[in-house]
């Protein structure tokens, strides 16, 4: 939401004060510190990556409302369940998602430091932020890093009309020389339940392939859409592949509901719904050294991507990008000229920071 | 294609004959009797799933034909380049690929079965068949398996024109209980490039999302787009997350082609061009136990797509599919009722055979 710095949607800040206002609000609530600061961490991340969707516009609406409910433990402390060489279970005590992802990758990238390679997956866990967070841990040691997360239910799968997944993301890291990272993080489902909310605010059509109606029949109606069910990646049917997204979007499910032993299919809360601990997760790492050497993998890397970036442009369009690129270029540019926070999170950050009694000095 | 079984356009065999046939021939152009029974055994095993494009139909367009040219050594012995604890790189030496894909597969599936999970990847190969087919082979260790290839070029970045990714297939496997298994084997192209032959030959329009012409634009015309490129799962541009498809499709390429220190990007061949071993596969292995018992596992899994199965349909659908379960359904029926080969197959196997001197005894 760059483009919209200037506008008076969007006020300014830095995100040191961000991440400060969000773990001072957590710590009120009964977070521990060092968990309100990976939060903070996590969810500025994504607003800083220009993922509004993701970043501190979900501090009251998702983290606070459910501890103040008592649906969500603040105190949870995440516990291993299993471990061997390169794999490790952990139970996060229906806590917060950041911490207990945080700290479960971090320990799957130890395993990978010693052994190559090593995967974990969490269970009864909750939402934990934009999968690339934990994805792009895996880059300072020159590992290649791999997240996913399944979450509400808001899609349907191939020839179906009941809601049975989340908008399950895939995030992939890789890293470069010179370029920034390669960071694929994508939902499988087309695009995410907020841009229906964003078309209907603005009285558009949705595109064809992007939702269903309750009865299950393609809609271009927001309103109809919200009462049904999101496509998978590839739309409706099978002839642009969306029984491809709709397996992909399975996948999710089964790496982190099924292998954790957590909840998974129906068991996933619908829109609406809360229930404690319902989430789970899935990551990987393993070394790049295993195969090659890290400066000719990295130096390769750029050559790869360049070659992308420069080749032809379809007519209308005068750049071609890399996943990753437009994240980390708002990244540089929001941490030169401050995060834009929309004025109604804006205002709900100084609403609920006084209700708690902490200063809002943003 | 089984139900055109009873056509004149297919003649049935047994798999066994087919296999048969496979391997004598590959033995009679100098391929090592192992390898053959390989090869033999992947491609027969992608017609008894019903990827006849895939199958035998390759055998001699593809395999024999690089053989006689001299451009692919058909006595090539895959050595290990790099080998750790949980990950092993393989130079394939301009060998066919599936050997080079098998030995490996069964490398990582070994270091998995010691560690709890492995990587494997594969350069200077050539094509290696389904790769559905390695991922499988990790289900009878109850292990998840994971395998990929990149390509021939056929497909255009998303806001490019120009042809720079294969069509880049993913395929994982899970095991289940009763269930069939889960086996997600897709290209990231939204179709593939066999399907604008057949849209060409039946002078039917392509469906918009397939393809683009060569200057770039999108193309319902078949002739226009085998001038042009194939367009990433997700269609053109960035509506129906065609970016999400491109991202994928390059996350092979980076994982076959990069990470394996073999070809990738602009040197990978265009369509019609026969570079020597500029094909590189990868593949992955992890272990059920390390995170749950596999018995609750395979149960969960079983309820996992008996939920899908069991969910609600679309008007005018009367069945959900999980991902496998058509090709397991169509390999249970070609078990019983024989292998089904098109008659233009079957006719150049014959002339095939015929010029080794070996017996056509399908």
């Amino acid at each position: 939401m760059s483009e919209s710095v200037a506008t008076t949607e969007y006020r300014i800040t830095s995100e040191a004060k961000l991440r400060s206002v969000v773990s001072r609000t957590l710590q009120r609530v009964g977070v521990a510190a060092g968990d309100a600061e990976t939060v903070a961490d996590v969810l500025v991340a994504a607003d800083l990556r220009g993922i509004e969707s993701h970043g501190v516009a979900r501090l009251e609406t998702y983290y606070v409302s459910r501890i103040r409910k008592g649906t969500l433990d603040p105190n949870a402390v995440p516990a291993v369940a299993r471990e061997t060489e390169t794999t490790v279970l952990v139970d996060a005590g229906n806590g917060l998602g950041h911490p207990a992802g945080k700290r479960t990758m971090e320990t799957v990238i130890e395993k990978a430091r010693k052994h190559g390679a090593a995967f974990g997956a969490v269970r009864n866990s909750n939402h934990f932020g934009i999968a690339g967070y934990y994805a792009m841990m895996a880059l300072p040691h020159d590992m290649i890093g791999i997240a996913s997360t399944n979450s509400v239910r808001y899609g349907a799968p191939t020839f179906g009309r009941d809601i049975m997944l989340g908008t399950n993301p895939w995030a992939y890291a890789i890293p470069t020389a010179d370029e920034p990272a390669f960071v694929l993080d994508f939902a499988t489902t087309t695009v995410p339940r907020g841009k229906l909310e964003v078309y209907k605010r603005k009285e558009k059509a949705l595109m064809p392939g992007w939702a269903i109606d309750k009865d299950g029949h393609p809609t271009t109606d927001a309103d109809a859409a919200m009462q049904g069910a999101l496509l998978p990646l590839g739309g409706f049917g099978t002839d642009l592949g969306g029984h491809k997204g709709y397996g992909l979007g399975l996948l999710v499910d089964i790496m982190c509901g099924v292998l954790s032993g957590g909840a998974f299919g129906n068991d996933l809360p619908l829109p609406g719904q809360s229930k404690e601990g319902a989430i789970g997760h899935f990551f990987g790492a393993f070394r790049v050294d295993g195969f090659r050497d890290v400066a000719a993998f990295k130096a390769d890397m750029d050559k790869e991507l360049r070659a992308f970036k420069d080749s032809a442009k379809t007519p209308g369009e005068n750049r071609i990008y890399v996943a990753g690129e437009i994240e980390y270029e708002k990244t540089l540019k929001h941490r030169a000229e401050g995060v834009p926070v929309h004025v109604k999170v804006w205002t709900g950050l100084e609403k609920l920071t006084g209700e708690l009694g902490i200063p809002f000095d943003l």
